[in-house]
């Protein structure tokens, strides 16, 4: 299933998409996406129903974050080899785990804000994990059971905030640099999540052309892993590293994100996402 | 003002302790203690009530941690000079910001749970901020305003982890790493922040023993510096590093937690917290 919120910003309502790409009301079954709409449980009675039967959302709304109470975002860092090449840092022998604000949180299609005093805004498109049922030092084999979905992400990076001091969060958690969505994936339309072809344009040139088979630590290790530290609860995202092709890493001079630059970025059966640069007002 | 939670786990009640200590039942005036009460209306009509004409609460119940609905627990690395020396790093010339995950939040009396594979568990008193109104781009001058109030918070630190990749979060944010209150003590209170004495006990041996006027960064650049970066929201906790004296930096050899070691710490005016160190289930 393609679970969704759409409308306004703060009053978005549940959507389903159907075979055909349309956005169906899911407003009369659930009240929101949330860690309480994906239990397995409220998961198999939405997957009895048939789109179709539900109202048809008409015109283009407003996509919103797919979903509500996320309660931490946590992110995966250098996990494909080639990237951590072009970014000049060693392979990592274990993952390295940091954490996106989540008010940097935004629907899939929102302006980014380029910050006061950004130089350096850079591109990441991610596989995003979300969780739907706890998991505390889960094993590998038990990894995927905890899965409710997966995301289309950009873990939008301000590389001279992220390298000013050891620690990455500050340059990644600023105001919508975590587009999130279109949808939420349920796991039984991605049997193979290390299967995934995915891509990132900037002003329609291509920048990232990647596949999740090249992640250094799989979806499995990092659920697994992450969960050896701290407990992960339904409605938790995990994004899982970026391939080669950000704009830190171009040659002979990096390329960084300008006012009214458009970056477009998706993932194969998960969507894709637009977003322009934007000034801080 | 001290507000608090108080009861079982997941069915606190929010409580108000009065000028002898006594703790009264607050759930007839406010539903909770949460980012709708930290609203500088709400904290001034609950001034207005004296805690003595409200239900004294019998016994001594478990305090919980005092507000819920943290969406972000930002936490400063270093800020204090000599215990970047005792940690064997450089003294930082900007805020280092680090997150811990929201599910390492417990009430301020809850044992530390020591992870599996834990060989270097570390304590840390700190000075945590609440902020009460939404934090975005402030001065200095006006970066008191947006807070609610303080609390006593431990760092609790897991040094391998810490520090087995560049990023400190895995070591900061496994269950139970996050101790806070007793209470969330508002600013009426507290006056100067930057003059509060601290202290901290392991098996009832004096560990740390400093004072907040010695911070490198002080709350308001924390707060002003923070939301340069992400809009910091009411309910939003900022803990703001630690004073000298933690196990790591003990001569000539560092000192580490083990099952039933007891910590206990507090500040000036904030009260006080207990743990005590127990394994992994």
């Amino acid at each position: 299933m393609k679970l969704c919120r759409y409308g306004k910003d703060g009053a978005e309502k549940p959507g389903i998409i159907d075979a055909q790409g349309k956005l169906h009301d899911l407003s009369k079954v659930i009240a929101s996406i949330d860690a309480d709409t994906l239990t397995p449980r409220t998961l198999a009675r939405i997957s009895t129903i048939k789109p179709e039967t539900l109202p048809v959302v008409i015109g283009n709304p407003r996509m919103g974050v797919p979903l509500t109470g996320i309660s931490k975002y946590i992110a995966i860092g250098l996990n494909y080899s080639d990237h951590a090449a072009e970014a000049g840092m060693a392979v990592p022998t274990e993952p390295i785990i940091f954490m996106k604000a989540i008010s940097c949180l935004c629907g899939p299609n929102e302006n980014t804000i380029k910050p006061a005093h950004s130089t350096k805004l850079d591109w990441e498109c991610e596989l995003a994990i979300v969780i739907g049922t706890k998991a505390q030092n889960v094993s590998e084999e038990d990894a995927l059971n905890h899965v409710a979905g997966y995301c289309v992400a950009n873990d939008v990076s301000e590389r001279g905030f992220q390298l000013q001091s050891s620690q990455w969060d500050k340059g990644k958690g600023c105001d919508t640099f975590g587009p999130l969505g279109p949808w939420l994936v349920t796991t039984d339309e991605v049997p193979d999540p290390q299967n995934l072809n995915m891509w990132l344009d900037v002003n329609g040139k291509r920048m990232q052309n990647g596949n999740t088979q090249t992640m250094i630590f799989g979806v499995r290790k990092i659920i697994s892993y992450c969960s050896q530290y701290m407990t992960l609860l339904p409605g938790d995202v995990i994004c899982t590293g970026t391939p080669p092709g950000v704009g830190m890493g171009v040659k002979p001079n990096p390329l960084y994100l300008n006012i009214g630059d458009v970056v477009t970025l998706g993932i194969e059966g998960l969507g894709q996402q637009q977003q322009t640069i934007v000034a801080a007002s």
